[in-house]
């Protein structure tokens, strides 16, 4: 923990009631070291979440973007899905306006004592059929399609020379950053190694090399055995709210079993994990009456480097909070539920 | 910059068109190590980020809680600054609803694998007396008062022996966290290290060893005679938009002499201080039309070590963008604005 004793300090000044509980407990994340504050003085009842007032955004299928991205004028699709009947199902194409591109750099973008580089790399969109069937309403095989469609596209960029990292997220809610209401995911293959995930790599490693073991396998024995963070499991995954939770109903879904690798999973895996992850986002749905939310996969960076100690994940991030300067300053999140509390809630959804 | 390239891979795709620029840059922060991607492809000009819907939540003096605070059943003062002719100016008191406490813990929080602690700490209110009138609007000399509440309230906490780390901060707009509109501040005395803290702390111990130099005073040297990025400076302190920038119109504002330690400011620099502070604050809220923003002050913690090649500065964030899936998956931001495009406009308002 490292906390720092100095004794030419003072105490601390006399507490008024005696044994009175501080407002909040600190919680260090086990894999980065960051710490999240539950702030249990300012806790809220788990049902007073979900009067978020929504932002009334979506104007409808007139309009919509992707509802018929071809005829919206979308770049050309790099994947399609079918139904057998002919309707697509799914489909990925370039974002118009991406992040990352392929060009070339005329110069070098360094000055200075600052180092910069081209935003070279790719960013393509993943769009599922239906307008109004977000992930928490569709079944587990539509779901499984999403993942096999994230994998597909992984498989193809982790080839190339320029890509050492893949972030394959999903925006839901204008509050939250969608500026297109239709469900969509997004793939971004870029240069560099994602810095939340170089923490999550350092942290693993640095666990491994105590404990001999990895450390989100030893989360995912504490967690099944203790059950009181799960929020669903099947034989191979598992959905629990992380006892450092960042936010308010934060969900993790990981593979029981040990791998680095997302893009690995096998087209069984991608059934049992659709049936987890699904009932993830229907007890979010449902404790939180259709909330913004983002989530993200973090996978091994394909940097030609191996991590054998890394595991793969997916973090849920419904949108219960509003960072503040505090959160800005220092890194450390304020969350006004108990995971357990958050967790006890979301399987009375199931 | 430790961007690996893996020989194996097959060649990035050809370029459609010849010599193109690809739609963004990736810039490294010089501290941290931390990315961000300056989108010029998705580009704005600086007059359109002022467009942005203020959530309308003042409801004015009455029923303000901090307008009279002792009236509205405020925590008692722990510091007032009044007028020759008696009425306060500013004031300290405790939040009523603190995210860290004094408190005895009956035992210990840590579960499992996990470690967890009380939130033992100090959490206060800087108030400033008028309702309307936000440090942008406010003199030179209001200003500094600000500054002096600031050092007297970290000189008080960092003495005690719980307090390892002294986080102050201010939110303005509901957007960005201010629950209370009337003008305040915030100071959280806390018993660990913040996170995004340690990374400069870090990051500056490491330029250190490298170049036998503060990584601040390269910056402030360079900033200075380069100019572009400047927005005011005086004979002690800059304001600049940093060249990795994560939000349109970051500003950062930095003593020119090398310190680690805001709370050994002197009278005379917080003067000197208000002056730079005040004309960055007059500048963005000229540019942005008034808008939600943050700032917190980055000095070195007060765990009895010695951080000597630290130095404080300022980190102001005005809300000019949504951090989404891909800020939450990578910690890379994505900004749609060029620091030296912000710079020059805010300039333009002094």
């Amino acid at each position: 923990m490292n906390i720092n004793i100095d004794n030419s300090k003072e105490n601390d000044g006399p507490i008024k009631k005696a044994d009175v509980l501080p407002a909040s407990e600190l919680r260090q994340d086990i894999v980065s070291g960051d710490w999240v504050v539950i702030a249990t003085g300012r806790a809220k009842r788990p049902d007073e979440f979900a009067n978020f007032q929504r932002t009334q955004d979506d104007k409808g299928i007139e309009g919509c973007l992707f509802e018929d991205p071809v005829a919206s004028g979308q770049e050309k699709d790099v994947l399609i899905y079918h139904k057998a009947d002919g309707d697509w199902t799914l489909r990925v194409f370039p974002n118009k306006y991406p992040a990352f591109s392929l060009g070339k750099s005329k110069h070098s973008l360094s000055e200075g004592p600052y180092t910069a580089m081209s935003g070279i790399g790719y960013h393509e969109i993943v769009v599922t059929r239906d307008h109004y069937r977000q992930l928490a309403l569709m079944e587990n095989m539509e779901i499984a399609e999403v993942f096999d469609a994230y994998q597909d596209r992984f498989l193809e960029h982790m080839k190339k020379k320029s890509v050492n990292y893949i972030a394959i997220f999903h925006n839901h809610g204008k509050e939250v950053g969608a500026s297109i209401p239709h469900p969509h995911s997004q793939l971004m293959a870029i240069p560099v190694v994602a810095p939340y995930v170089k923490l999550e790599l350092d942290g693993a490693q640095k666990y491994y090399k105590s404990n001999k073991e990895c450390v989100y396998c030893t989360i995912v024995e504490y967690e099944r055995e203790d059950k009181k963070r799960l929020v669903f499991e099947n034989d191979q995954f598992i959905a629990f709210c992380p006892f450092a939770s960042r936010v308010a109903f934060e969900v993790h879904v990981m593979p029981k079993f040990h791998s680095p690798y997302f893009e690995r999973i096998t087209d069984d895996q991608k059934v049992k994990l659709a049936e987890v992850f699904g009932k993830a986002m229907k007890a979010v749905y449902g404790a939180l009456q259709d909330p913004p939310y983002n989530f993200y996969i973090h996978s091994a960076p394909c940097d030609g480097t191996d991590y054998p100690h890394f595991h793969w994940h997916i973090e849920i991030l419904p949108h219960t909070a509003t960072w503040a300067g505090f959160e800005l300053d220092t890194g450390i999140e304020i969350s006004t539920l108990q995971p357990e509390v958050a967790a006890e809630y979301l399987r009375k959804q199931l």
